[in-house]
């Protein structure tokens, strides 16, 4: 049902801002917005300076393309990781789903896209120029590729493995292989086939 | 799976506000925070001042108590309408359905609530004096009671039944029938029960 007459226009405004977001409709807009109109004043300019301060304050960090607070972001001004092992992902994102894991310390290098001649993104569209300076002159060891297995990200892969060979750096990709919890009789052939190929010893 | 890494503080905070909305998990929040942060500043300053002007702006109507920009709302100030039915509610919520049917030509009372003693509720916690004032000095010649069919609806419909017998106004309820697009074989008893008893002149 569409909502017609509301009783407010400052209560049909806010209602038409939510509903402007992804995956929420009139309906749902309407219940957070009522939601905030019972909450006191000083939640809601919670609610709104936090959005507001989000991008007034959230910048690239100059030396990895992450987002962040500052010029430098918190990874790599941390000094007590590997500054000479940089992963490269395509977006803040993988950075965060890697991070989760906390089990890598070296710092990032964020493409901010992947190759994609459909959508007219080229590879000077991406942060690779300011990459090859960086494995030049912070002289790094290894170069973690961690891009998706995805035509987009297989084609950047491939395209700068042949760009950095050049340099005097190991140049990696993430283990493929069975999903933890995976049942192996519902995993794909392609992945299946690739963790026979690159099996490792057993470790009890 | 819980987000423990942001690259921004002022990510983190935005989702942590998003979070906080009724059915806005983390996960959801973020893709909303990050929905925003590709939103120039213009379409985001619209949002947050929408909800800012929204608690600052939005009044109760001090002749029917419904939510209002002004002292007096929309439908009461609106002199088309017929001032001698007055049509009583719940919420402003109720008034909203009613008016998005645009069958109703009268005014509204908005109660603020129902008769409820398990919640502690009683008729002092709402706006029922004022509406015996309104029926004395507007003149009202019918008061539609518009109450949900629950048992609080039911025992605030009676008791404001009793109370307004006083008065020279003819009290009436809405109807109980079959919905429409209602198949008879699902309607519940009480209802079909209800709509036999009440049965009008068939008009083809």
């Amino acid at each position: 049902m569409e909502i017609r007459t509301y009783p407010s226009r400052y209560l049909e405004k806010a209602v038409q801002e939510f509903a402007k977001l992804p995956g929420i409709g009139q309906k749902t807009a309407f219940r957070l917005v009522l939601h905030l109109l019972k909450q006191n004043n000083s939640e809601i300019s919670g609610f709104t300076s936090a959005l507001s301060e989000l991008k007034e304050h959230i910048r690239i960090c100059k030396r990895c393309h992450n987002l962040s607070d500052s010029d430098i972001c918190n990874i790599c001004s941390n000094a007590s990781r590997n500054s000479r092992l940089v992963c490269v992902v395509e977006s803040f994102k993988e950075v965060m789903a890697i991070e989760n894991t906390m089990r890598f310390n070296g710092l990032y290098h964020v493409l901010g896209g992947l190759i994609s001649p459909m959508d007219g993104i080229g590879p000077s569209e991406l942060n690779i120029s300011s990459l090859e300076k960086r494995i030049q002159e912070e002289e790094v060891n290894e170069v973690i590729m961690a891009l998706s297995t995805t035509m987009e990200g297989e084609t950047t892969g491939l395209y700068l493995f042949r760009k950095l060979s050049a340099f005097n750096a190991n140049i990696t990709t993430l283990a493929r292989g069975v999903s933890v919890g995976d049942h192996l009789e519902y995993t794909d052939e392609l992945t299946l086939g690739q963790s026979i190929i690159n099996r490792v010893a057993y470790k009890g």
